[in-house]
């Protein structure tokens, strides 16, 4: 086996936040898998093959770039932001443990720029102190936990990263969501709602928390919600370093 | 003004992992502004100013950058990683808020490749569930704040990063948040220690939680902290999509 698979992080849409490192991953690449709007992101250029494929069928690719890699192809799998948050590089793990035959395959993992630290930037700089980061879209994990989670990070006065906060499997959870940072005394919290970051699409709205209406994210929107000591300083929102 | 400051982070070490919209940053810039072992990974050239300074003068640091920016110069701030977890983005917005004739300065702040997703893709895929990033070096925050923040954490589930594990302001706190993991009934969680991360110098090391010693840490370290469901496929360690 010569074959090699990349898990590549294509950073949040911009071109300008591809790292090097995965832009010549890319350039060296036979093989492109990845959910269809990803490898639309690929450069098309003579000998590179493209395998855009659904949403939900991460096992399936994960699968297939592995038996790819294992007849000697060079595979590169591409996510949107950081591969490893919320993204691909768990799938492939995940389906390499099933394929026992594969585990000496020659594998690696090219970090990007995940979605909360552009959508931070954009803001100023509310995950300047401690933070977490949520996925509401998983419909593979129960609902309690994620009430849990959020209660938890509010006692924890985290500043808080919501990912994929109105899946197609689960619109009505980010309502939910809100109505339970409000129940753990986060209304006068500052909401950022960060819709298609870094793309020509972007746009940055800011609210308290208990003004924040559900339909204010989409299912491109990244939510961060910030921690009791966050300001407000001109346009820009930040978690002071001396935050509690 | 015609001044702008831009706040910009190179990545965890790797040159590869420096954004384009970074080096195109730092290529336009009159004035480089950081941490004297960030601002060295600064290409020198005619007409940049390099304005090294020491660990512990972040609002100084901030204040100055501020200050040339007003003068009409085009300021980079450079940050490790990405500069707004626990690194220079905030100090900048706590700085303008106490210069309120600076408020109308242009500033941005370009997103990098933060520490934890560095080591996360080198691991495998830790982070790919729900997770935390707690930074034990500031001394700016009480201990025990920290010390709730990781019980509950550990009480979320979440996978947790740690940043500056061993700082010199902080020696013994790394030793504490073991024990304080160990109770909350982390011991038999995966725990990754990622040394000096795609520099030269890079060690990872992967043991049980129990089996940590503080040493394993230093300060270039972060440490990863799986979650309960995490596990090991080969040398590689994965947090699964359906963990609870």
């Amino acid at each position: 086996m010569t074959g090699q698979l990349t898990i590549a992080g294509l950073g949040p849409g911009d071109a300008a936040l591809v790292t090097p490192e995965v832009s010549a991953a890319l350039a060296e690449a036979t093989d492109v898998l990845g959910y269809t709007p990803y490898v639309a992101r690929v450069p098309a250029r003579e000998g590179l093959r493209l395998h855009p494929s659904d949403n939900r069928q991460e096992l399936a690719r994960a699968g297939e770039a592995l038996r790819l890699a294992a007849e000697g192809r060079s595979v590169v799998m591409v996510s949107s932001g950081d591969p490893g948050v919320f993204a691909m590089a768990a799938a492939v793990f995940e389906a390499l443990e099933a394929a026992p035959d594969l585990q000496e395959l020659s594998i690696r993992v090219l970090p990007g720029v995940t979605a909360m630290l552009a959508a931070a930037a954009r803001a100023g700089a509310p995950l300047g102190h401690d933070f977490c980061a949520i996925n509401l879209s998983d419909n593979l994990k129960p609902w309690s936990v994620i009430e849990k989670r959020l209660r938890l990070a509010a006692e924890a006065d985290f500043a808080i990263a919501i990912y994929n906060p109105r899946s197609a499997s689960r619109p009505e959870g980010f309502a939910r969501a809100l109505e339970v940072l409000k129940e753990a005394g986060c209304g006068e919290r500052t909401i950022i709602f960060a819709h298609a970051v870094t793309t020509p699409k972007e746009r940055i709205e800011t609210a308290l928390l208990r003004d924040a209406r559900p339909e204010m994210a989409d299912m491109a929107t990244l939510v961060i919600v910030g921690n009791s000591a966050t300001r407000r300083v001109g346009r820009w929102v930040y978690a002071p370093r001396r935050a509690s």
